[in-house]
């Protein structure tokens, strides 16, 4: 390792290990935190992460950092570096730019008042008066405004918000996709129509102990490969995973005896996000290369896990008998295609978290053509309510009765989080990308899940995604998996195949085949 | 509040935000984190700890520190502060003092020998090899001599480390109090013999439920005033108690089927500490002023809780039919003088923390002499095995058959914990000092606590310690409490009043009483 760089790397890992240090001490607060101790903690959180930042934005790390890339350009000094090495710069310029970008008095500003806009939407949710929340929802998005501003962009403000969670992605390449998907989407929802599971979902509606739940869970995390001497599950208000370095990834879950498929999945998705984490590459802790690639190719690893594997009928085929054997009283009676057809209901809600697969994409659509036209000021904070009920309408065929069950049932806006919301449906088609991708190189892919076999997909992901880190881009992994850049096809591709079966109204009427039964 | 000392309230803010930060990085370590991500937690609680040492020793903090107080000795200009204010600078000007005098790269060295001692002591532990450990026992006490030296001292080395953990105490003073309590504890062991416990302790020889033994615990610790909204209590290899603010006070146990007395004091022992830092005065968090007094204080209050109160009478009196209940299969045949003779056993033994009450400070005492010994050169690290075996029968009539049993049973010297030690029985005597003084000025204590109030007790503590911090010394905290400095004699007619009531052999023949029976 060069001089210079080696210097860069050891300030770059002080400053990810404070990063990782609040990561601890917001863990702590979401899991085990006595309830009157949040105000002692939020001041701990707002030192160890303003030091981070200063660090980070400081003189002494510019003049390391410049001695390897033009401050300016992000120009790569590549002459005593490998390809992973100018990688590691450019994405620490990169990261570095968009730190110094914003005043400290801009991010404190906003961090006070999503702080405050925070309790204020919680409020709002529980009275269900948006009247409360929109005054903050208009200076959210004029700060946001500002902040496309300070950090710049080429095409238009959204692109630079959106950058901070997909780097590279464009409003305009997802309204592509978008557009691509929707009328697919709309048209499946349609024909199947509300779907009361007609006695298929009764299946799920029992008590089930949840020690046996929790036991589940963990033996399905076990199979994925999550290493529990490298990390752990806890229960929590909202699952989340979160990783202090690659030998400590946390998850937790949420469960419930009435409702055992949202304890389940929600501990398979966060599994998927966690074997991401537990997969990077330790030798480059603190340095890009041990970092993941963007939102939405972290998402594709908890979807690809928690969809395309454990909503599979193959993955059943295996665990139904164990899950019976822990339910006998409730599931004894009941056949694998029963179980798999009441977690694959299809039918329009009003609760994206609660969404199926098929549906789940219009919500976002929803969220990012409202989002972009709020940022673009072509809606007013005002109008938000008549709009998201016209798009759930146009969308989904539904519309809320009341706002706590529209526009108010998501926190991110609340937080700041705009350009976040694109991100879930970016990892449902990168995670269909990369799984068509796994199925084509591993021999008998669903053969193996339909034996209990897991890790070998796990380790393929390992392999050619995890331990990769930013060395490569989302576009440039996604190249070199599959061939394809980012694209709608397999995600539709393996709706149109799985629900066509559960749903028999998808099978479009074929075309009768000429000379079929023409004498013989 | 003057100008200069506002500004120094906020750099010590900072830095004991940082303190508390590591805290929260090692209660995790020895509650929740994964078993294979110790090195990454290392480098974080290192990183931490260096920065809040840099900031306190760096020359920001002097200059801040100078305009209160000169520097070279510890003078506060007075003029524009109030008493509290005074002492708040005084006790800053001596950790402050403390922390400068050791080089960096001595601590660094010294926290490098310590971690690697401690592997080697468990090794040693285990396999009953003191060879393994002396060597590094003789550099830790030629480090600690160093130290000592860096520190500075009047009397003698021991001094200064003992100032580590009770400020302003000497070796001298801690052996006038020992040759006083030695002489009575070593005759009441002597009349006591080994106590097999004939029978009593078959009681405790049972098996309790681990979930109840956890809520009756519980139980005791609520109505012992533990504020659980601003703490919990995890389990732990080894019980302790951590705080990160008044607000977030947390305590250990350790639990075993078959040893109940064990879980149970020792959530009681924790809870007294607990007590302690949830008492805190939070308006002065992060200067001295809401700081613990000393080790010795810390302990009193956890000693009082354990022994005074809860191996009491009275205690029991009103908690043994509620404990009754929770085990009804092994307790239902039991009076409450059954339980508390059991839980009241004298007999010696080899291992400290396992000792009762009368012969623990002896355990105290054998280590006291042979640190004292080591430090001072007067002992050779390879005759500490034979000293320790001539301390023990000297002091306890027992000597331990292998060196784990003896003096390989303590983490404290690997940790370079020297002048440690005596905290534990000055502990125990300040602790009866305040019981006494609780006594004599609330009324019927004893009769409160028989009927389960025990929270007038933490009320009074609270008011008379707790809030107080380090506004006062040890010393000064005891006169303006009892009258009284430092002393033995409450302690020594405590226990000859309780075990000469279990004991009868303790009980000194009268002198006949002159005139008894004379005439009438």
């Amino acid at each position: 390792m060069s001089r210079p760089l080696d210097i860069l790397v050891q300030e770059m890992r002080v400053i990810t290990q404070l990063r990782k240090v609040a990561a601890v001490l917001s863990w702590d607060q979401e899991t085990h935190m006595p309830a009157n101790s949040a105000k002692a903690r939020a001041d701990q959180l707002a030192l160890i992460i303003s030091l981070a930042h200063s660090r980070f934005t400081g003189a002494e790390f510019r003049s390391s950092l410049g001695l390897l890339v033009d401050l300016k350009t992000g120009q790569v000094d590549a002459a005593s570096l490998t390809a992973d090495q100018v990688r590691m710069v450019e994405m620490t310029w990169r990261d570095w730019r968009r730190a110094k970008a914003l005043p400290v008095d801009f991010i404190g500003k906003l961090a006070r008042l999503t702080s405050e806009a925070q309790g204020v939407w919680q409020l709002a949710r529980e009275k269900n008066r948006y009247d409360l929340f929109a005054p903050y929802l208009e200076r959210i998005f004029e700060m946001k405004r500002q902040e496309a501003d300070h950090l710049g962009y080429s095409g238009e403000p959204y692109d630079a918000l959106l950058d901070n969670y997909e780097p590279d992605a464009t409003a305009a390449q997802i309204t592509a996709l978008f557009d691509r998907l929707r009328p697919v989407l709309v048209d499946m929802v349609s024909r199947i129509g509300v779907d009361s599971g007609n006695g298929r979902t009764a299946l799920l509606e029992q008590k089930f102990d949840l020690d046996q739940q929790w036991e589940f869970g963990l033996q399905v995390l076990r199979d994925m490969g999550y290493d529990m001497s490298r990390g752990r599950q806890d229960r929590s208000a909202h699952p989340f995973t979160t990783d202090f370095h690659p030998s400590d990834v946390r998850i937790t879950t949420r469960l419930s005896e009435t409702d055992l498929p949202m304890g389940l999945f929600s501990s398979i998705h966060e599994g998927g996000h966690a074997l991401y984490e537990q997969g990077l590459n330790e030798a480059h802790f603190g340095t890009p290369l041990c970092e993941p690639i963007s939102l939405g190719i972290h998402e594709s690893q908890s979807r690809l896990w928690e969809n395309y594997v454990a909503r599979s009928r193959a993955f059943w085929s295996w665990y139904f008998p164990q899950l019976q054997e822990r339910f006998p009283e409730q599931l004894s009676g009941a056949s694998v295609d029963d179980f798999y057809a009441a977690i694959n209901v299809v039918s329009p809600s009003l609760i994206r978290a609660e969404a199926d697969e098929v549906t789940y994409n219009l919500h976002i659509m929803v969220r990012f053509d409202l989002e972009r036209a709020l940022l673009n000021k072509e809606l007013e904070v005002s109008a938000l309510p008549t709009a998201w009920s016209e798009k759930m309408q146009s969308y989904l065929g539904i519309k809320p009765r009341t706002d706590s069950d529209g526009l108010l049932q998501d926190i991110h806006w609340s937080l700041g989080a705009l350009g976040y919301f694109p991100t879930y449906t970016l990892g449902n088609l990168y995670g269909r990308q990369i799984y068509a991708a796994a199925d084509s190189q591993i021999h008998d892919l669903e053969g193996r899940i339909a034996k209990g076999d897991l890790k070998t997909l796990r380790e393929w992901l390992r392999e050619n995604i995890h331990i990769i880190g930013r060395a490569r881009t989302a576009e440039e992994l996604l190249v070199s998996l599959t061939g394809e850049p980012l694209s709608a096809e397999p995600f539709i591709a393996y709706l149109e195949e799985k629900y066509g079966q559960l749903y028999p109204q998808l099978k479009k009427s074929r075309p009768s085949m000429v000379g079929e039964n023409n004498g013989r």
